[in-house]
């Protein structure tokens, strides 16, 4: 493991100075460090940047274990930009992967300023750097937040952005359109925003995982919590919407599908493709109980729930028409409903405490 | 004047503490400066921001003779959170009437990242030191703009907004949308949105007015220097809309009137108002047509034009619905057609080229 501190970019970085590598900010998190791994798998040269604000070193052990590689990450945050711009001036990066973002919707509704600072403002400075620094590839990880109260389904990209129920998904949005502004400034950009819809699961190996800090905000780690015994027991929010069996319908997608469609994007980029927007979802919606069905039967164990009050800002359904991603980057999301379940099991299980050793540790 | 650089704030601003004064950022502007003078004419002490980007200090001096008054102007920018910090913690103001910002439509859509960062990324930074300084009130800038192409005329307050044609106008729109969350965190912030129309004319005095830097971009600054003999014609931009005379119809409003709805916004906010937002117009549309005539008249000069294509995103009409500013702050425009075009004669006679004392003068 490589963590590099910015001070001492200079010497470390000229000693293993990469042509043509992948950035990927946000790279030691959950979504980020499947990513990078695949992107490893499928021949990238990847340097992280991460703020290990939701994320920790032993992540970046565990992708080096799985990769048998060296993963240079770099602990800075993007709203310094000028550390920022050091990390650029001494690599050749091809192309940025942007994952660094804050993500809890809730504490984004109680700190909205520090999420539009944190994920808008970071953004601006990124994309300042990377274009001082002659960087015109981007993929950008947006999110099915942004289509706000589906107005039909199944969602395709078409579908009316903006109306975000929180902060946190306005801060995706605005970012949409920064960056589509952005684009039509300059034909050299090419970028790529994928609109995430419900990652779950775990690396096969069970070495890296959704590592989240305190309660949970999703469903399957906090089902996955529950199976392994640091939460009593599962409170699923309403079991009275407009779905077959009344609780909330999604489109539940594996992180390493999630992580093959940025290597799809990145090949797609590659290819000078404009400014392109895809869906990430599987296409299949499962609701609240099936998930917990699910997971029960690849755990083995039982979990036990309460219904409780419909959560505010929750909708009935939500789940995408994936077939453009299929049609223009080739990308199909492989991994069904038990494979997900299966791997975040082993996650947990081999990793009680996420990266942790026990609750609560630094 | 009292032009105060951020360094010499300590020893300068104490000896003129003010108790309960209006923080106006952007006050040195063509909005800005109509707006601190009818604060000052309303019994307020008013302490101007201004990067003077698109202003100068010739206007405070000019406010300074208008009103009588010594009006302390910073001359900082709002990205720099420390200077402005600063200034916060040596005044009590009372409220923030923020109106600096980037404003060209074409330049923003060729740098959008610049007007981003100087209008999103500079409120941020503005909200944050008001709320580390206790500063709970706000009255905010926004336009017409974030309407994007009429739905319903006259447009009222809960017309749809986003989708603005340009990322000047997102801008406003994003700052809207930051405002709203930010008021639901704390029952302690009072915010007025003020929606304006188009803004012409200029103080009776003709001391102050809009001094655009370069070609003007809006219609009647155009005019005024085609009369003075600073252009040759004026270029209508399409006479094929579907409006009685075929030319774009907006709703101009004198920026006394505009001015005096921001006392009236003001005031509002002192009885803790809450989130409020206002559109400030006559609701009167009027056409491009409609404005040279009008002003040739006020002039009794001859205000040659051509009629060219379309320009892209504009739109055919646009015109408000002034009635909810009438109902709740008791505010209504008072100046008609003639007035607005006589005070920006009289502006543009008496100044040439503005504050400047000659063209391209620094």
């Amino acid at each position: 493991m490589v963590v590099i501190p910015p001070e001492l970019t200079s010497m470390t970085v000229v000693s293993q100075r990469y042509t043509m590598s992948v950035l990927v900010t946000g790279g030691a998190g959950y979504i980020g460090s499947h990513t990078v791994v695949e992107l490893i798998n499928a021949g990238y040269d990847v340097v992280i940047i991460d703020n290990m604000v939701n994320s920790c070193k032993e992540s970046i052990k565990r992708m080096e274990e799985i990769t048998g590689k060296t993963i240079p990450c770099f602990e800075i945050d993007l709203l310094n930009k000028e550390a920022l711009n050091a990390i650029f001036q001494k690599h050749n990066f091809s192309i940025v992967v942007h994952l660094a973002g804050l993500k809890a919707v809730g504490e984004s509704c109680d700190l909205p300023l520090l999420y539009y600072k944190n994920n808008v403002g970071s953004t601006l400075n990124l994309l300042e750097v990377m274009k001082e620094n002659g960087v015109y590839n981007i993929v950008f990880s947006s999110s099915a937040t942004v289509y706000g109260i589906p107005q039909e389904l199944p969602i395709n990209e078409s579908h009316p952005q903006g109306s975000c129920t929180n902060p946190y998904g306005q801060t995706k949005y605005f970012i949409e359109v920064i960056l589509h502004d952005l684009s039509k400034t300059d034909k050299k950009w090419n970028m790529i925003l994928l609109r995430y819809f419900n990652p779950v699961g775990a690396h096969k190996s069970g070495k890296i995982g959704e590592d989240p800090n305190g309660i949970p905000n999703n469903l399957m780690p906090f089902v996955a919590q529950v199976a392994i015994g640091r939460r009593s027991e599962l409170k699923v929010f309403g079991n009275d919407y407009d779905t077959p069996d009344g609780t909330g319908v999604r489109d539940y997608i594996h992180v390493v599908d999630l992580a093959l469609g940025h290597v799809a994007a990145v090949n797609k980029v590659e290819e000078n493709c404009g400014y392109k927007v895809y869906n990430l979802g599987t296409g299949c919606g499962y609701s609240v109980l099936d998930m917990i069905k699910a997971f029960e039967k690849a755990s083995g164990k039982s979990i036990p729930y309460k219904v409780v009050d419909r959560r505010a800002g929750d909708i009935a359904s939500c789940y995408s028409d994936a077939s453009l991603a299929a049609k223009e980057m080739g990308w199909k999301a492989k991994y069904g409903l038990d494979e997900m379940c299966q791997d975040l099991w082993n996650w947990q299980s081999k990793n009680p405490y996420g990266y942790k050793k026990k609750e609560n540790e630094d």
